[in-house]
């Protein structure tokens, strides 16, 4: 949507809001809709081509408002969720469809999807191992209760261990930054006989510092087979899995217990969306849920009704689905697609730009839309080149650590980004270097003199 | 703001927003304001009388938009929870102001920051232990730490027990559903004398069932003398301490060592915005920090710079802060007051109105916006009219259970709400109780017959 048009349509939502106001009395404190209403009313996926706006708020009008804040919100959320997870080509047991085990829910962040995850895990096994030892306290248990993740994970899996009193071990990443099995596998049986009990193992598809891939075809399997939990984060990547051509790197998925992705981060949805599905509803709702039994009732996991407060932390929810339905439809999947596909060009046209220069080099391998690069020479000119860049305010970026080395990160992360802009980057980039080479060589002259 | 001016300024922010997006290439990336520069650019407390839209938007484009997204959401929102702070007329401890220790943050919501809250405490006392026996595991810990609340207390702090691994433990309420002294000492020294770690408790002003107090000035100096951290839950009630004829209710709260209320239960602030204060800072960020040492910097603590993500769960952050801006400009302090004594004589009118009908009862003191009220009678009775109330849809009421009697609620808490409202209100429950009561008087004669 364009400028232009975005003035038109925010003023009609602008109207509509103004006139549901005024009208507030007629309409009915309750809706009239029985569960499971909305979702015969949609269709089953997402549509390929984009749809006009008229469209969607007809919808609105026919579909959300008789079923108001409440069911709407729950069912819309439930059905958007599947059809993401089909643009993902996720497996069958992650979707809730009309009967499924599984299903997805919005989460605010990646964090909380992640920490939700682990409490999961911990309750699942720490109920298994009283089953088995019913003399076992839950203390007893935790104490010796082990998570793991890449040495390349995001911060906030040590701090969902840190919530959740359990210790975290890194996994030493391989030569491409992406844990493999031999390193887990030797870690989970020294601890295994330490007396630990290995029981949540975290896989990073697209790590933050340099968007690295974790193994997952290696991890999985191993996970299965020691009945650990694994939560697959693809917090930035997950996005460009709607593209065929990058599905494969969700290969492996189908080991998961539980996997989630932020569309905040590159499909177009405002923050905060952060979109996780479980194969086993029971697993979430089993550690949350805290309703006295006499409420409970035939369909609670059946799919016909889902208290979503029990599948995160927080107890109150907002219509965040909505921003979903609205992005999947302007733009359609191959929309979507589209924009995914510009961005890892636009990534490619900078890395090709970054070899051409003899005085750069690439420090990781570009897959998706973020290039590491670095001057070749030490962390500190590298830090000089960073703080030049970041005074100039032309351009804007974010450094990271790759085994003790300094790197730049060049992100393509803006809606309206295109060639010319990278360009200009470029240019900018080289200029900044070319000065601060200048500088380092006359200090390096001073010191000989 | 009614709806024809909500009309205009909707769409005069619509051009806003586009202007800005097709002007985007003409602004810097990054900006040029130092840490605290918005602090001294706006007045200290939130203003009595209301000021224009156009004021506030002046200011955005004067104040925010130099600050862009960082600092300025964070420097608002220092500055905003000062602001509601002295409105509360909050202890000075709690406030951030230029160099204080304490300060307040949003959270999304209550549970959220009863979870904060319950981590920190347990960090700190952890912590504390383990300085002074270096050999005890977390785990040991853990295995014997308590939290309390009373039984009237909210659900969420249940489940902030069970995310954070310690057990919880219902103290007793009195005749008027508070949680009082003797309960609370009785409970803490059986536990102690039982080898148990009191650590952590959680006074709710306003409980969700009939919005009684606990007393927090018999409540506050035991958690004193104990060194129990106290958390002070007021997540609807805390609307109403901003007037000063319901500022005695808050009293105590000097005792304690973090404080929750919800401006978008009661403070016309969208969802989602919970206000947390704590004494000190350090006491969360030593919870959730996982900055390497060697990113620490010395103004870290001192109210220069705040890195909020070490305030809460989740990593990223909305600009909340924002809608408290407007919202306390808008209305004015006077305006909120009004809205919350309007609120409040409205309950007392309906309470006037029950009182009124011998048929019914007043279940609980009508201190706020709430009426607990029933049919004299039996549970099944009241049961039956409730479900009578909600199949009509024309209001809509949520039951609550009190000491196993089935009472319904009559929340005052819409935006538009008159005296005319409640009057159609309670005349419509009239009649329903009328045929619920007629059809339970043929019930008994056709048993007798």
């Amino acid at each position: 949507m364009n400028a232009s048009e975005f003035r038109r349509r925010g003023k009609e939502m602008v109207d509509y809001v103004a006139d549901y106001l005024e009208g507030i009395e007629g309409r009915q404190v309750f809706p009239d809709v029985d569960p499971g209403y909305l979702r015969p009313l949609i269709p089953t996926t997402a549509p390929q081509e984009p749809e006009t706006f008229e469209a969607i708020i007809e919808d609105i009008e026919k579909i959300i408002m008789p079923g108001a804040a409440s069911p709407a919100c729950t069912e819309l959320e439930t059905v958007m969720m599947d059809w993401l997870g089909k643009m993902l080509q996720l497996p069958e047991a992650f979707l809730a469809g009309e009967a499924g085990e599984g299903g997805g829910v919005i989460q605010g962040t990646a964090s909380e999807a992640t920490l939700v995850a682990l409490l999961a895990a911990r309750t699942k096994v720490t109920r298994h191992l009283q089953a088995a030892s019913p003399e076992l306290t839950q203390a007893a248990i935790m104490e010796k209760l082990v998570a793991y993740a890449s040495d390349q994970a995001h911060s906030s899996v040590e701090k969902a261990g840190l919530i959740g009193g359990v210790r975290l071990k890194a996994i030493p990443s391989d030569g491409k930054f992406a844990m493999r099995a031999s390193a887990l596998q030797e870690a989970l049986e020294r601890d295994k006989a330490a007396g630990l009990i290995p029981f949540f193992v975290v896989a990073t598809l697209g790590t933050t510092s340099c968007c690295s891939f974790d193994n997952l075809l290696e991890v999985g399997p191993i996970c299965h087979k020691e009945g650990l939990w694994l939560h697959v984060d693809a917090a930035y990547a997950g996005s460009a899995f709607i593209c065929p051509e990058f599905r494969h790197l969700l290969n492996g998925v189908e080991f998961a217990d539980s996997f989630n992705f932020n569309p905040h981060k590159w499909l177009l949805v405002n923050f905060d969306c952060s979109a996780m599905w479980v194969k086993k509803r029971t697993d979430l709702t089993g550690a949350f849920r805290l309703d006295p039994v006499y409420l409970r009732h035939s369909h609670q996991d059946s799919g016909l009704i889902t208290d979503y407060r029990h599948w995160q932390l927080p107890l109150g929810r907002r219509f965040r689905s909505l921003k979903m339905w609205f992005v999947f439809r302007m733009y359609g999947v191959k929309g979507l697609q589209a924009y995914i596909r510009k961005h890892v060009q636009l990534s490619h046209a900078f890395e090709a730009l970054v070899r051409q220069d003899t005085r750069f080099e690439i420090c990781a391998e570009v897959i998706l839309g973020l290039v590491c690069f670095r001057l070749k020479g030490s962390n500190k000119l590298n830090e000089a080149l960073l703080e030049s860049i970041n005074s100039a305010k032309k351009i804007h970026l974010v450094p990271c650590s790759l085994r003790d080395r300094f790197v730049l990160r060049f992100a393509i992360c803006s809606r309206t980004v295109e060639l010319a802009h990278v360009q200009l980057a470029w240019e900018h980039i080289q200029e900044m270097a070319a000065t601060v080479l200048r500088a380092q060589g006359e200090e390096k002259a001073e010191i000989k003199n």
